[in-house]
């Protein structure tokens, strides 16, 4: 070996990677990104899948100008999916103290993601994006915390090497919505069939049993879509409900007033007096000490909150600093708020999002990218702006929730009628 | 009289106004004015309407710095509605040639404007924004008219006195959206309300012999409403139809092939060369010679076009630079579309917009103040650009034209039910 | 007296109304709810200051239906500034419990209040929308307070008499944007004069010792303004800073790294292993202590934060849910952090809001009408929310903070420049 | 050969697809389509360039249900770059009538088609979207063409077969914005090093002898960049310029006037009698003739206009329904003036939108998928839809045309200093 050969080694790793790896895009991703920071590299071993559904393999020799521009490189393709052809175990390092990380840490996406120990694959537990990896190596476990979670001395992943990422691949199976709009917005696209077909992935998921959770803000009971809303909790669509402060307060107002900020929901007139009314009802919560006594006392008769609470729904409501109140019951810390929207989003397998930026982007946050989510919205920035987070199976509707709730109802409606009539 | 007094005289003058001044905000943009031009101004009388409905008359000696800054605040009160106590008769100079207006031409408002010739205020006909009036003093008319129509001799209005503006009342009866909601639009607004309320006003004004036109964009199509504004045209409801090339071409699309754009409205699939469609519509309506033909040899068997031909409900296409095609029927001149749209707007009493920012401004400029207007866009910006033409009776609603206009249809159909039942 | 007569009686009030009554649209706003609510109403004197900038004066007799349908009328145009003629003493009735209200609250609005108490009108501290009024006797004061800080025993102001609203009137003098616009958003209008007019007014509010609380959002590093916002606080226009932990993370982010969520700032390239850097710039901070000792120990040298500590402009960062971290610091009690902005906004003169819906609507919450305030974002419908607070002072630009924020530091070192050369 | 064999061979296609294959997804969009339909494929070869910059190739045998199904997937992989193995000539058909295509006729893409007559792939000249290729078999010529320019007789492709698509590759080289951002808008990204890179590209393009074009709506003026378009003109950036009669009226009158719209864009204020002005720059230009006149005789002495003439930079003026006048010059027939455009867009490098949609959309209907296309919009959608259109160089910037176009101006006034420093 010669001295140029030494030093084009010193500077080259084989990885390989496998998977649907044309289908979904994950090595054009890969020859993106070594092309993009200047790299070079060599297809050592590429063999396709030669029928639909089979898996790709591929190996590649990627090279660097010099020890960190490859290293660069292999950050990247790591995270798309790609592994060193010689397997390395995943290095960590303790936490010099409390919410404080070693200095190289590992920062998580929200896919799939397998660590290397003790010449097995882990799988990583409760993946969330932009979080670290803590390894339990005692028990062969690794998880998923956030860095305020961190105690000195936890084992936290560093480096990118013996870490497996998974990214997802595009759905083609079943019925619904999300087979034929793949991470796609959709203003001026037919809304009644959309709607159609959100529904009927609500539909199938609950019959397999799977857990649907909705986030909601203040603008469903604006919008008049609060019964529509509440009906949907009534027959079981609803696994639990995440909110704020604001979504409660208007509900109640709602109910007890029939307006929402004062405006009569029923004809669309100004209710007397109306501006008092949001704070009529903060007051009556008050008074009753908790939304949970204020129904069983018969107080609360109807509403999103009201059957939550008959029908046991879980529901969190996180507090912002823009609230009227807050209510009793809402949980003003952030931290813990976030404690217990990562509680409830627990093994959910479709997340439906409805007029609220605010609490939708915390909850993209803490999901993986194998949950499907549906976000429903009347600014499509604020769509773009949910699906950007690179979930695999999201998609939105740009869309009055006004209008869309209540047709989601009636398509429910019919696929159970539908149903019984088999 | 001494020479102080004289330089004071000179430079003001004496202003009456009459109607509904405080409801109707008359005054507050007077006074406002004058104050903004740093303006003075005394009430020299001032009798309020004593009763709900009573008219209030003012008068105001207003006073400039000079003969300039007197002027200046006169030619913007007036078109306030004021008028100089001492009536002045309208001023007026010939065009000095074809399309050239002479240099001190009045440009109209969009309010109902009077003209006082020979002892008589005569209504200006034809009213319309950013234009300019033409007397007809044989036969004591006057005529809005825009600069492109204007012929050498014609005897073109200039100055700002002898001229009456009556500005828009706000309107206080009735049971439509127009009594709840005034100049405003309604984002997270009860949507279901508000549509169940234009349902009304639609209703009522047919039932009153009144006319309703529909101004309306391709995304009707798009959005899977092509049916529902189809079903309107059928039951009568609409008297005329506004629309550019591309909402036939898509309606024609759909009726042919299911499509919009290709995709599927049905169930949102991709139709195989759906990006065909379109296209393959142009041609089938250029083999058949027109859409008339096509509609009676039966090639056109349902859609919003096929109605409006089957109904005799005159629809303008007008062409735009942006335009596949276009379609045969499609006026392609700017100022012959221009004027066939006016010529369908005469003596219209509602017009609903939906999704369309073209065709909406182009009405809205060819509008008096005095007709209603219904605007419908998912846009907000869309929305208050055409509700800033100033117009007395507009009001915006921020929703999904997918969902609205099939909401529309049902509470018209119930309002139908109801009617006969009575 | 004959019965009709006394049942007229009954149901009728004499009230009264002073101040720029036509200019304010005071007046017309109060004839407009009479006949809203299908109320009557004679003008029983009108005297029209004959001046301009005269205050006028009118007294009207209100006639409802029933003694409900009068209070309902008389309910609403208390909130417009109009009283009884015949002077009431302000109700009250002590709270049932922490957190309780007596049922008849009254519910302020953002207009500075007063209420009569011991023949004196007295006015309300502290005033905010959507509180209550507690009343100190003993020591003839009364301050608006939000209902979670009531306390069983307080005070609290019911029913709607023994109350004045002191309505905005529109500011006509000065140099800056308030004097041509009026609560008015600017989309299609010129950016750079409006921002220089902006300029002028911070200038000027400085140069007369007043206080200037900017509101900011992430975005601000995003596009690209974080040393804009930084020189600002630098040059001494800034009195205080009201954000989230986000915009602190990524403030820190950019001046640790050069990135803001990994994108190089200076030449728009995505960072290697750049995802990593916000939570790396959060696990400094953590490392630290603290934004203070990070920047005494000369780890953080430059930024937005960083020069809030070093020229002791102070900082509240409230934290929300969706948030990473949150950073030492950060406020994650949302009630305390409403309480710390509360504090900081005591006094303010003007408040910018840049790019931060969450943060500008709590803020927007806490203000009284009189304060002026200036909201910058690119999407039109945050600055509608903004504006639709009702202040009488608010203006709104539709810009890019990315182009803006840089254009404001240039025009006031312009001012700053010419102010030397005098 | 058994029956099952043929029965297999029948609904089979082989064909090979060759070039950047991964890197620029066309592999990846490949499989796409064929899973979507449900179909099978097996590959049967696969080189892959083996180094950066390689060339791949593939050879796939789609399998098909049946004859229609296969027909399905060959219609839509074609259109991504495949060819049959076996060549097949291009096929055609005589138009039956003016204006009338045949019925199996092949709709164009935006991306390079070469068809394949007398054993050559022949380029198809002219390339644009949603049109017919006209075959000229004489002359070894064919050429993209709208429907309404078809003559009886015209050779028309039909089906899908002898065709060559040749998708976008994503651009790697160069300085300029196109090599950090790849079809992608930028909302909260930053504005000035993106307004930068585009001055770079600008520069760049004009310093090779290239040719920029710039597509501007009247917003330009009312946002106060009018000055800033007009010396971009002057500095012999923009060879020629696409609008509408708006841009030209409201250009006229700020030269005229000093405003836009009626508002004095030096201070913002409403100038008197102001909603006069652009009817008045509308009848100078009537009175001057045209435009052209106006400028020799001095009448018109600066601006966007004045400028185009100055410099002989075509302008084109694109007449619509909503315009008022429309101008002299302006060309008021959509078919003529998209025929004008087209003429103008030939060879074109680069284009620049800023803040029009109509004309926009209407050019990039106009374009080849391989011209730059830099979009500038403050409304997220309006970017959106430009980058929708498949263009593979599109980028779009979310910001304020009102700091855009100074910038831009200012950062090509450093890009010519710095070279004449060089």
């Amino acid at each position: 070996m010669n001295k140029k050969q030494r030093s084009e080694n010193a500077f080259t790793q084989r990885i390989e990677v496998a998977g649907h790896l044309i289908d979904s895009m994950i090595l054009s991703r890969i020859f993106d990104r070594i092309m993009d920071l200047k790299g070079e590299f060599e297809v050592e071993q590429f063999k396709i899948g030669r029928k639909t559904g089979d898996h790709s393999y591929a190996r590649l020799l990627v090279k660097g100008h010099n020890k960190s521009h490859l290293n660069k490189m292999l950050e990247e393709i790591y995270r798309d999916g790609a592994i060193p052809v010689k397997l390395e175990i995943v290095q960590y390092q303790a936490a010099p103290d409390d919410k404080v990380l070693p200095n190289n840490f590992y920062s998580t996406t929200n896919n799939p993601t397998y660590v290397f120990i003790e010449n097995n694959w882990i799988e990583v537990e409760n993946q969330m994006m932009d979080k670290v990896i803590m390894l339990d190596i005692k028990n062969h476990r690794s998880v998923c915390k956030p860095i305020r979670e961190i105690k000195k001395g936890d084992l936290i992943v560093i480096g990118e090497t013996g870490i497996k990422v998974v990214p997802p691949e595009r759905p083609r199976e079943g019925i619904g919505v999300f087979q034929f709009m793949s991470s796609q917005s959709s203003i001026e696209k037919p809304t009644q069939t959309i709607s159609k077909r959100i529904a009927e992935d609500i539909f199938k998921t609950k019959r397999q049993g799977g857990k649907v959770v909705v986030v909601a803000g203040p603008a469903v009971v604006h919008t008049g879509a609060d019964t529509s809303l509440a009906k949907l909790i009534q027959d079981g669509y609803v696994d639990a409900l995440l909110a704020g402060n604001a979504l409660a307060v208007h509900d109640v107002e709602y109910s007890l007033f029939g307006t929402s900020l004062g405006l009569n929901l029923a004809d669309g007139t100004l209710a007397s007096r109306g501006h008092r009314n949001h704070i009529a009802a903060i007051n009556e919560v008050f008074k009753a000490g908790s939304l949970e006594k204020m129904s069983q006392t018969g107080k609360l008769k109807s509403g999103i909150i009201y059957e939550c609470i008959k029908h046991k729904v879980p529901y969190i409501l996180a507090g912002s600093i823009r609230d009227d109140g807050p209510l009793p019951g809402v949980i003003t810390d952030s931290v813990k708020a976030q404690l217990a929207y990562r509680e409830v989003l627990k093994k959910v397998d479709v997340v439906i999002m409805v007029s609220t930026m605010l609490h939708s982007i915390a909850v993209g946050n803490l999901l993986p990218s194998t949950v499907k989510v549906i976000a429903v919205d009347i600014t499509p920035s604020s769509v773009t702006k949910l699906l950007d987070r690179g979930s695999g199976q999201a998609i939105g509707l740009i869309s009055d929730v006004g209008t869309f709730l209540p047709l989601l109802v009636d398509f429910l409606e019919n696929l159970k009628r539908s149903e019984h009539l088999l």
